[in-house]
């Protein structure tokens, strides 16, 4: 792995003094193509070995392009063990939007090595987190993200060099850290789990750069020509760049049953058996997210259903019963400009809940396989690889200590229209119903068959959907309280 | 995951009746084109809950379909266990060829889901092989291989009742098994592990298909117009089909600089110290694979180098050791048409070696990397991806006890010169010296920069490669014997 980068390869002074203003001069012009296209962004992981030039390389990088479009961000493999949002939560708030340069420090990989090479992980543990970074870094390539990864490579004895170099220059000795010595002494065992990270997660997508650190024009040359290349391979291509073409098989459907139909969509609720219920929920509810427990957990609950399924209604009863300091309603609606420059799980990643608090989504990323899927929104090989990302993500809340739980409202088209007809009569909820609202009852079949395949593939062991008979609101509001509560007492034990 | 196959879906026979004819002729219709355009292969995975239906179904298509062009195979979990071979090697020889249709039963997903249900395999173990296969089927879906994965669900008491009455008609008996009662007994588990093995291999190129195996008339048409809408989705595109287009940055490289470089090509070496060094070796290595130990062992040897390098040379010094019906030497050269039909690693894996046995490859796998890369005979994203496929093919090998010891026979360009020169010279050897070799110096260059990339990002620490500097070609060959000598010593102890 680490063979070539062990050269003690070099630039003289003089070469590096006569190539660099060519290639400042290049990757300006590819930084302003980028911004111009807009069509993808640029991630650049930097890693490696202490002492071997990551930093000064970067600022460097800052210099010779113009760093208002670079976002620089660091992370360390300690602040990693808090876990007060779900592991990848830090690393999604920093990618950079179509159109920018983000360089990542550390990243995704610094929290796996470190803990394998001081033995806090195990072995397996270490093959599990390679290949959820695997299908990360996948998802990102699939999202058009051109994903660049260096690895700072110095041989023991030039880091050992390095190191005393560094700290016995007084201008320099701030850089050597303890955590720097500390490194060294595992020098060997850091070495080989390094090797066996990168041999893991070099894929056809996003290969491992190895970087021979000893030489500093080297390396900055080095660098700055493999960013450029690669930016420049994917701006010019002459058709817009595709990711993948997808071939696979499409669920056939032979005739018109789904789990939907298995539902008596009228259930019956008087109006004093509902409000007795939900008094009696409500307190539930608000004793168990005030359970001290509960501070080790978060809920996040998502809503879905056709139009004027009663998600708002839902919601709101659910919101009665939580403090108001704890929770927050995410309404999900066509996406901002900001969130369409980013891969489309990104918005809700930024929702993702801390500890003790209580996240509701009127709406969601299930509308990527919805709406998305049955207005041919997006590409049907987006759709198909949804399933697995959503699956992915909602594991990543789970590990992170969340309670997921998942609600249809399902209504007649009858009730529908019944309640269409009404917010039409009436002056205030008039603005509910739209041209779009109309149109998509045309659509109805086509998103019974969507919602179909979505709950039969994400309807999961730890994220199970509930299908909730909506067309009585009273009966469907009870209903999901009260999946609310059980699922939260099985959390809470 | 199961939600809809539980429904209980029907087709009557009517319909069923009036809609086979033309499914039929449209199957064909499709077969023939497939054949005729021999641009990919079809591989459909039958898997599933016991007597639901899986060997009828496929019955069925081999009676729609044209037989001849459809090859039906099936694997159970136990023989799986022996592991004379690599675990996928099974699974490699019953790969249909380009233009031809391949059902498997069991496959590679029996293995896993049956040691996990009985608790033979934990866990985190199962999930490396499911990591592992979605690595193989990425590999497959990268090759052209359209992959059709169909599981056959029935629920717990739905199996039972269909047990129950095949077993108690004299005419069906015999196909309820001890086995299938077996997993009855344990269909909870079984259930459970399948859920979770699903989930994790639903990929967006091959996701599964659920069909709900209680109606045979349901599940013939739903497989069959699966395999039809998969089928033409792929042989209608305008556009030949390309699985992948890469835009991964590519190394650069600022010198000239590359561990072969660092090789001192003519060691000295005298012709009495040579025989002896030879006779010493050659006894050593004759020892060595006699001993018991190798028995449960393998050795694949792998011989890269330039043209006239002294490959078949060094080959012929190991042989001289060997017993002749222990070993295999493998020429690699142009693939055969039969070869061409599949992926490109089917022609190594069909001489992956049993147990006690040798496998001597002069040339290798690695022309991917090598010849086709700077030849272009193959695209930059199938190269790229080869680095991570072949360190895959090489773990499977080492897996299932092989020693993998790779060289590079490194010889100067003078040293080539001369030895070309002095074939031409030769009547005997000018066979061996064609218009290609002269060309290939020419790129020498191109190939010192592939070698050099292929040493960075294929010497592992379980298959490393061995640099010999083979100018002196007694020196060659002795450092050849002894680092045989030393692997296999490391190796059995």
């Amino acid at each position: 792995m680490f063979e070539s980068a062990e050269l003690g390869h070099c630039v003289d002074k003089t070469q590096y003094d006569a190539d660099v203003p060519a290639l400042r001069a290049a990757l300006l012009d590819a930084q302003f193509d980028l911004r111009e296209a807009s069509q993808f962004a640029v991630v650049i992981l930097v890693n490696g070995v202490d002492a071997a030039g990551k930093g000064e390389t970067v600022n460097l990088l800052n210099t010779w392009m113009d760093p208002r479009h670079i976002v620089t961000s660091a992370f360390d493999a300690t602040r990693h063990e808090a876990r007060e949002r779900p592991r990848m939560w830090r690393f999604w708030r920093m990618l950079p939007p179509k159109g920018s340069v983000g360089i990542l420090f550390g990243n995704w990989y610094e929290g796996p090595i470190e803990g394998r090479s001081v033995k806090r992980i195990k072995r397996n543990r270490l093959d599990q987190r390679l290949d959820e970074i695997n299908r990360f870094e996948a998802m990102l390539a699939d999202e058009g993200v051109l994903l660049i990864k260096f690895w700072f490579h110095l041989s023991r004895d030039r880091q050992k060099t390095r190191l005393k170099t560094l700290a016995s220059d007084p201008l320099t000795r701030w850089r050597v850290t303890d955590t720097d010595w500390q490194h060294f002494k595992h020098y060997r065992r850091r070495h080989r789990v390094a090797e066996h990270v990168l041999r893991h997660t070099s894929t056809a997508e996003a290969p491992w750069i190895i970087v021979d650190g000893s030489d500093a024009h080297y390396r900055a040359l080095l660098v700055g020509r493999t960013v450029l290349g690669a930016m420049r391979k994917r701006l010019d291509v002459e058709h817009p760049w595709r990711p993948r073409l997808s071939a696979a098989p499409i669920p056939v459907m032979l005739d018109a049953r789904s789990v939907l139909d298995t539902l008596q969509l009228d259930q019956p609720l008087g109006k004093k058996d509902y409000r007795r219920a939900l008094e009696q929920l409500q307190g539930r509810l608000a004793r168990l997210t005030r359970r001290k427990r509960f501070g080790k957990r978060s809920l996040v609950m998502v809503f879905e259903g056709m139009d004027a399924a009663g998600k708002g209604g839902a919601i709101r009863r659910l919101t009665a019963a939580l403090d108001a300091r704890q929770y927050q309603v995410i309404p999900v609606g066509a996406p901002s400009d900001e969130e369409q420059a980013q891969p489309y799980l990104w918005r809700f990643w930024r929702h993702a809940p801390r500890r003790g608090k209580v996240v509701i989504f009127d709406r969601s990323w299930y509308g990527r396989v919805l709406v998305e899927r049955v207005e041919g929104f997006c590409s049907e090989s987006d759709w198909m690889r949804a399933y697995g990302e959503i699956n992915d993500f909602e594991d990543a809340l789970a590990d992170a200590g969340a309670v997921v739980v998942k609600f249809w409202l399902s209504i007649s088209l009858d009730e529908q229209l019944a309640r269409f007809e009404a917010r039409a009569a009436e002056p205030h909820k008039r603005f509910k119903i739209t041209d779009e609202d109309w149109r998509n009852r045309e659509r109805w079949p086509s998103y019974a068959r969507a919602v179909s395949d979505m709950i039969d593939r994400t309807s999961t062991e730890r994220s199970p959907w509930t299908l909730i008979e909506a067309d009585n609101k009273r009966y469907a509001r009870i209903k999901v309280l009260r999946t609310v509560c059980e699922r939260l007492e099985a959390a809470l034990g």
